[in-house]
């Protein structure tokens, strides 16, 4: 079966799971266009990463060990979450800069958590050696099929919801949404990836033709911040076209800000990313050219209720 | 013509300014049943005040003196932001109560603003003399026709965007936003009224047989402290009967915290006043009966990136 396929059999699967979330066309941000806008942090665990982790939760059997996950903090909010939901026993490893937010909100869930010093990577390598010791079934923030199958959920269910753009925006971490997003669309709406400067896996892998490692940080590392962007992403970004653009810590800042201002969406930075490829100029549409901007995730820190 | 009539006109008129706000379903806040919501807040200058606001301003020669408005805040935040918009000078009185955010907001409109000591109803006497004195057009925040007929195109518009529920639960402060609900659905679909405790206009005039004063307090007074309910909407209410049902404080702070946690919402009191009767059991469906709640301002103190 297509990816394409399997995304419509994953509609179906997580459907009675997962939240149908908003869309919204708007006005604004000093913007001479409107922007079509999928609010996505309204999402159960406040990210998409909820369709990829019931995705994969709901396709395989779970062992008796239960579910590992490695994550900057959405993904381990996820996986924590649908475990939660279907009755299983989670371990998650977060690195410490995915902040008392989400840390909160993966405990919340009652996942057995543990944080470890560093970025993404070195949870990742903790949950590998889990995985290993104990035959947990891993559950893979981005690289992984099911996952990505699972987050093409929202692209197609944004057309359902009647999406008319000719090019979607999409922040790149890695690369598990925009996987999904191409793997439903094929050549059928341009994708842009956008990345901030100072985590630009997916840019990198593109200049040098194949995925490498690169330096994390800036203020939308605990969500964007991965090492090396997946095979699975990369090989559909070459196969079916996406331009790759840079945003700056300060122009996401600005779309953050704006996004509180003028809509009362407060949403972490990475959740901002995509809008500041607009707002900065970094892409600039041709005239008459209809744009879209994925909203992705709504954990910011400090928690405006929370402990941190 | 009838107000249903006028508020067709209204939609059309406003629709250059106005967002069309965005709808979804949600499980959750431990209710055993789904909730339609519409997402007011997200309405420029972060309530549906804006609706009734260009509606006036669109109905009506401004004079060379330029508009005057009373307001808890948000009120006067969407006449600032219209009257930018559209090139009129006005003056804001707000109270106090108003708070930094909400005075930021306005002054940000470059609006000529005057914070008087009080609640709304000494804003209101101020702006009663300026409107004597100067000639000024007054844009009143709730007891008027073309006020009514413009918040009256928020359920319009939800039914336009697939309204399915029996009952809609709404917030009164001064009754404007239930008034245009009650004139666009008439017996339609059956409209809660919900009220805090400590504000409660709607309720007393109920229970008194005519609108009559009442003292005004709590979490939501900025937004929902009317001292007496407005004729229209009392008017209305007896006419079309509706159910009427109050909130603790606690209770709108417990569904303001639960937005946030469950779909990243962030909205002021007033905008969880609704919800707050469904999750304290102020207002229990029968079986079957399908549900929705109005979500009707975001205009949260302290600002998240602003000054108060």
């Amino acid at each position: 079966m297509t990816r394409r396929g399997e995304i419509s059999k994953a509609m179906a699967r997580i459907k009675p799971h997962v939240r149908r979330t908003p869309v919204v066309q708007v006005n604004g941000f000093g913007l001479a266009y409107p922007v079509e806008m999928k609010l996505e942090q309204l999402q159960h665990s406040g990210s998409f990463k909820a369709r990829g982790a019931f995705n994969t939760l709901l396709s395989a059997e779970v062992p008796e060990a239960g579910l590992v996950a490695a994550s900057g903090g959405n993904h381990g909010a996820a996986v924590a979450y649908g475990a939660a939901r279907l009755g299983h026993r989670a371990r998650i490893y977060v690195p410490d800069i995915a902040g008392p937010a989400k840390i909160g909100l993966i405990r919340e869930q009652g996942a057995d958590l543990v944080v470890v010093p560093g970025a993404y990577g070195e949870a990742a390598e903790h949950a590998a050696l889990y995985q290993a010791e104990t035959g947990a079934m891993q559950v893979h923030p981005y690289d992984a099929e099911t996952t990505v199958i699972g987050q093409g959920t929202v692209m197609a269910e944004w057309e359902e919801q009647g999406l008319v753009a000719d090019t979607v925006l999409i922040a790149v971490g890695g690369g598990g949404l925009i996987a999904g997003a191409l793997a439903w669309l094929g050549k059928g709406r341009r994708v842009v990836a956008v990345e901030p400067e100072t985590s630009c896996a997916l840019h990198a892998a593109l200049s040098a033709g194949a995925p490498v490692d690169v330096e994390v940080s800036g203020v939308a590392a605990n969500a964007l911040g991965a090492r090396r962007i997946g095979q699975i992403c990369f090989d559909l970004a070459r196969a079916e076209g996406i331009e790759s653009v840079l945003v700056s810590d300060a122009a996401i800042t600005a779309a953050q800000v704006a996004l509180w201002r003028e809509m009362r969406q407060l949403v972490e930075p990475a959740g901002a990313t995509a809008l500041a490829a607009l707002m900065s100029g970094a892409y600039r549409p041709a005239p008459g050219e209809r744009v879209a901007v994925l909203v992705c995730g709504g954990n910011i820190a400090p928690d405006p209720f929370g402990e941190g």
